[in-house]
């Protein structure tokens, strides 16, 4: 199953919570529910971000009563809006709902076209993140050599995308051409994407993995255990990789130690006019540093810093790998200066 | 109180694995009960293994029905072999034992005269960790700055001494002398001293603090939020420390941020003739990896890595701060091949 699925006005995705102790399915039929449902990050991950906004877009083109194509307009731009509101890091989020408010805005014709002009819309999306992570895997499974340990962090997997995933598309990818690679993955916190959907993924592909708590990557670079890192990415800017809080702890001990630190992410992540520091990292609540899995940890009132993601130089990075290839920061400063 | 206390008999302390939620105290009157509480955890950090371990062998002592010094002195070696086998890392247990051991040996007189020089000395170790803590306190006070943010890592605080601390007694120290600091406390997996241990004995003292994750480290440390590390050590040699699991990734980081990095430990934890190499790095139980509190985090049968130490090249460390003062790596070099 694809983690994110149309039928008939019929929005299906897995709440990311409950996973790996239980399999929960949403069913959405509005907008507001995708918005609640990103927001609580039942679902999560960029490229799922994206195609999640779509499919909100296309929720409220499905359930309109605007008679007119101006006043499905209106309605569709006022969910844009809500959906912008709801995680200001990933790019994919933005970069979706303008796809679609474009299709809607040049689609010509009655608000019955528009709104089948919207819902196809966002399937293609969806359609073309599969394939994407596809090719991104592809092209990422050539830097990889036989018997590689890789380390990855967060969830950047099918759970990420929707299907298949981007870094761990690269891992899979490899596996199946018979690379023999083995995977560590961290933990993540405070969220636990590692441990609870990287190992998840891969236990049901049966690729070796072993799950490592973040504060273990040193340890494990030192002793030689990591052949190459590959993680991937909420946004990418000029100069640097916005991804997963931690990764740029990674990228520095990787660079310490001459190991190369590839970036996994669809075009789309690309955001080609900005700095890094134009960008905003969301910082979300004290409670997910405080308590572990529901169970308080740290005594009650110490205040907590929680940023959900962290900033890499591009200086650390390797190479990115996108759809079209594999781009040295260099290729990638060309791309975004053309 | 004392984090360990002997009286009459009986070793008093408080088991770790059950703060800051509960204060649940522990009363010791054999060294299989402090062996057991090593082994659990309930008693950890470097100095405070010391000094328990030395109270094992004065319960050996105390209750040592052995008539003659010979017996007495038999039961105690296997007494300290015992205790040798808890925890691999941490220098100031076999320091200790050592110590006792050696105390015994050359203590003349008939049992009755030596096990009373076997407590006198336990409890000679304990009081001599207070106030060498109070020194290094001193010591290391001298070298933060007027509203300076000190990050810690994992707990060298009075829960891990005997009273005060190494790492906390530093920052203690720059506090009451009103440097007006701040401390970023990790919280240190998997066992999560820091977030449960050091957040704890810091709101206790109204020091201000703030939690993050270990994977925070990078990015706090990017945004300039840093000024110094202090940290702990299990065991320095020649041409490393090694502490907590993720010492090393912070160390790191420090280093590439120009961030200086120093570790506050008594000589007791000083092993000058050892290199790296020689030193074993315990692994425990995947279970703290792959569950927390009860609470299953990753799915099922997950193959996990669990070093609890790591180890950081002298390079990376800025000072060493002990009782006699502070000693840069060259320093602490021509000391250990003096």
């Amino acid at each position: 199953m694809r983690t994110i699925e149309w039928k008939d006005g019929v929005v299906t995705t897995v709440d990311q919570t409950k996973l790996p102790n239980q399999t929960v399915l949403l069913k959405m039929t509005s907008c507001d529910e995708v918005v609640k449902a990103i927001k609580t990050m039942q679902i999560r991950g960029a490229p799922l971000l994206g195609a999640a906004a779509a499919y909100g877009l296309a929720l409220t083109a499905y359930y309109s009563k605007a008679g007119d194509r101006g006043r499905l307009v209106e309605e569709l731009s006022a969910s844009a809006q809500f959906l912008k509101t709801t995680r200001p890091t990933a790019m994919n989020l933005f970069w979706a709902i303008d796809r679609v408010m474009e299709k809607a805005k040049k689609t010509e014709g009655n608000a019955v076209v528009v709104v089948r002009a919207v819902v196809e819309e966002a399937q293609r999306i969806a359609a073309e993140d599969v394939d994407v992570n596809r090719r991104i895997g592809e092209h990422g499974s050539a830097l990889l050599d036989y018997g590689d340990t890789i380390l990855t962090h967060c969830n950047a997997g099918s759970l990420a995308t929707v299907d298949y995933g981007t870094a761990l598309g690269v891992i899979r990818t490899a596996w199946k051409n018979g690379k023999g690679i083995k995977v560590i993955a961290t933990e993540t916190r405070p969220l636990l994407q590692g441990a609870r959907l990287t190992v998840y993924e891969l236990l049901r592909d049966s690729i070796p993995v072993t799950l490592i708590t973040d504060s273990m990557v040193g340890y494990v670079m030192a002793k030689g255990l990591v052949n190459k890192v590959v993680v991937g990415a909420d946004r990418i800017v000029k100069d640097a990789v916005v991804n997963k809080i931690g990764t740029y702890t990674i990228a520095v001990i990787a660079h310490e130690h001459g190991v190369p630190f590839y970036v996994a992410a669809p075009k789309s992540t690309f955001d080609m006019n900005r700095l890094v520091g134009d960008v905003v990292v969301e910082e979300r609540s004290t409670e997910e540093v405080v308590r572990f899995c529901g169970v308080q940890v740290a005594p009650k009132g110490v205040p907590a810093f929680n940023p959900a993601f962290d900033v890499t130089p591009m200086k650390y990075v390797t190479a990115i790998i996108c759809e079209e290839g594999v781009l040295s920061p260099a290729d990638f400063h060309k791309l975004s200066t053309a």
